[in-house]
C-alpha cells in the first residue's frame, strides 16, 4: 500500500521526509511519473498535474496539505473518491494571529506611522481607536474564521461574520448571502476575507464591493484584509479604489499571480502592505502526522474527516 | 476652590474643556502667572514649570495627567502633598494594545517584510514563530505590565515578568531585583519595558543589559520594545546593539529627546519601528471625569487613591 505526494511549486523534500517519518513502513511515491502504479492509494497534493489522479486504478482518497481545495478542485478529469481538506490547529492558529496581527496594525496606523520614519518626520496626531471602537468583519465564518473571532474579541473587538449560509455564533452579529452583504459591509471598520475560493467567491473582492465598504471608520477609512486566496480579489480593482480613497488601507497575502508581478502597482503603495503567502504556511512537521492518523484510521473502518463538497467546493 | 491646569509641551486646549465640562462649578486656571493665587486647591499638570507649585499656599493634591509622574517629580521645590498619578481603562487599554501589536509585528516578521516589499521583492520563507512559541518578558509589572500579561497570555504567549520587588502572578515567572535579571533575560524571545522612570531605571536598558539577553530566538535573536520613557534607555547603544546583531530588532515609542532629532541614525535602520509617543495618550475626555471623581471623593473626606511614593518614584 502505498501513498502518493504531488506536489507542485515548491520542493516537497521536507514534506516527503514528515509523511516517511509518521508511516515508516508505508512506500511513499513521489515523482508523478509512478502515477499509474495499482499499488498507490491514497494521494497527498497541492496542484497536482491534470488528470494525474484519474490514471490510478486503486485511489482512495485524496489529502489536500492546504486549508484550501481550489488547487486541487481545478483539475476536472478528478476521480470520484473523498477530497480531504487539512483542517489543523497549526494552520489555524497562525491564520488567527495573522489576522490580530494585521487588524491591529491598521488599528494603530502602522502603515501611516511607518510613512512617517521614512520620511523622517514626526508626527504623533493620528487617530488612534481602541479595540472596542472598531468592528472587525469575517467573510468565511468555518473553522479559520471562528477561531480568528475569538481571538479578537478576547482582545475587545466587535466582531461580525458573512457566509454564504445562516449561522449563529454567541456575541457575532452574523449576516448570509447577497441578501446580507450590504447589511455586513455597513457594520464592519475592517473587513477580513478567509473565504474559500470557489465558483461563487471567485472576483467576490471587486470595486462594486468596496464602494459598498462603511465611509467613515475609527481608522479614517475602509480596510481590506485579504488572507483567503489570490483570486477572490481583483487586483485592479484594488489599486483603484486605493487611488480613489475608496479603499483606506489593505493586507494582502494572496495575489492573482504569485509570487505578484514586479510591475504591479501594489508594491510601491503605502497603503498597501504585503506578505508573499505566508498567513498560515503548512508545515509539514505538524500537519503529516494528522493526514498519516486519518489514513490509519479510515484503514480500521472509521470515517475520513473534513470531506470536501465537491458542490460548494469546501 | 480653583483647580490650576500646567501642560508644557503641547496645547492645552481640550484638557481646559474636559475639565470644565466635567466641574462646571469649579474655576480652572490656566496659566501660571495665576499660580499665587490662594484659591488654588489641586493643580492637574504635565511637565509644570519648576517651583510654580511651591508658591500656592492652599494646594491640597497634585494630579499627573499621565501614568508616569518624573515629569512631575523633576522639579526638585515640590510642595508636601499628595502627588496622584492616572490610573485609567482607557490609558491601560491603549498601551495593552500598543504591546499586543508590537509584539505581534515581530513575531510575524512585519519589519522584514515592509524592507521586502520596498524593494520589491518576493521572498516567503522566513522564521514565522507561533505565540505558543514565544516568551514575552514584561519589565515593570503594574497595572499596565499586568494588563499587557494578560492580553497575550489570552492569545498564547508564554509570559515573564521582572519588577524591582518580588511578586508572585498566576501563569507569569517572575523575576525580581538585580538578581533575577539574567534569569529573567534569559526566557524571554521579547523584552517589553513598561518601568516608570526612575533614579533606579534611568539608562537601565543600555548595551550591557543588551548583551545578557537570550541570543536565539524563534525570530532569531532578541527583540526590544521600550514603551516606557525614553531615558530608560541609551540611544546610542540600542544603535550599537542593532549594527552588531546584538539586538534583532526594536520598536521605541520613547525617545531620550523628543522629537527625535532627525540626525538620529534610528530613523533610516530597517530593523527599528519608531513611533512619536503615542502608545498610550492620555486622551483628556477619558481622563479628566476620573480626575474630577478623586477631587469630589476627596472633599467628601474620602481618601486618594494611586498616590505616588515619593522614595520609588512611582
Amino acid at each position: 500500500m502505498t501513498i502518493l505526494l504531488s506536489i507542485t511549486g515548491f520542493e516537497p523534500t521536507r514534506w516527503l521526509k514528515a509523511l516517511t517519518d509518521h508511516a515508516p513502513q508505508r512506500s511513499i511515491l513521489l515523482h508523478p511519473e509512478n502515477a499509474h502504479d495499482p499499488s498507490i492509494e491514497y494521494a497527498v497534493v497541492w496542484h497536482q498535474p491534470t488528470g494525474l489522479l484519474a490514471g490510478l486504478p486503486n485511489l482512495k482518497a485524496i489529502f489536500s496539505i492546504g486549508a484550501g481545495v481550489d488547487h486541487v478542485l481545478k483539475d476536472k478529469r478528478l476521480p470520484d473518491v473523498p477530497i480531504v481538506r487539512i483542517v489543523a490547529d497549526d494552520l489555524t492558529t497562525r491564520m488567527s494571529e495573522y489576522v490580530v496581527w494585521r487588524v491591529l496594525d491598521h488599528m494603530r496606523r502602522g502603515l501611516a506611522y511607518h510613512a512617517q520614519q521614512d520620511a523622517v518626520h514626526w508626527r504623533p496626531r493620528r487617530r488612534q481607536p481602541k479595540a472596542s471602537e472598531v468592528t472587525v468583519g469575517i467573510m468565511g465564518f468555518g473553522e479559520l474564521g471562528r477561531d480568528a473571532a475569538g481571538k479578537l474579541a478576547g482582545l475587545g473587538f466587535s466582531i461580525a461574520g458573512w457566509s454564504r449560509s445562516e449561522k449563529h455564533i454567541e456575541g457575532v452579529q452574523h449576516f448570509s448571502g447577497e441578501a446580507g452583504l450590504d447589511a455586513f459591509l455597513s457594520v464592519s471598520d475592517i473587513v477580513v476575507c478567509l473565504l474559500p475560493l470557489t465558483a461563487e467567491t471567485r472576483g467576490i473582492l471587486n470595486y462594486g464591493l468596496f464602494t459598498r465598504m462603511k465611509k467613515q471608520t475609527p481608522m479614517g477609512g475602509p480596510v481590506l484584509i485579504n488572507a483567503g486566496r489570490g483570486r477572490l480579489h481583483v487586483e485592479a480593482d484594488i489599486v483603484r479604489a486605493l487611488d480613489e480613497k475608496v479603499l483606506f488601507e489593505v493586507s494582502l497575502d494572496v495575489f492573482e499571480h504569485e509570487p505578484l508581478p514586479p510591475a504591479s502597482p501594489l508594491w510601491k503603495n503605502t497603503r498597501a502592505f504585503l506578505t508573499p503567502h505566508i498567513a498560515a504556511v503548512s508545515e509539514p512537521e505538524a500537519l503529516a502526522p494528522l493526514i498519516i492518523q486519518q489514513i490509519n484510521a479510515f484503514e480500521r473502518g472509521e470515517p475520513l474527516k473534513h470531506i470536501v463538497n465537491r458542490t460548494t467546493g469546501y
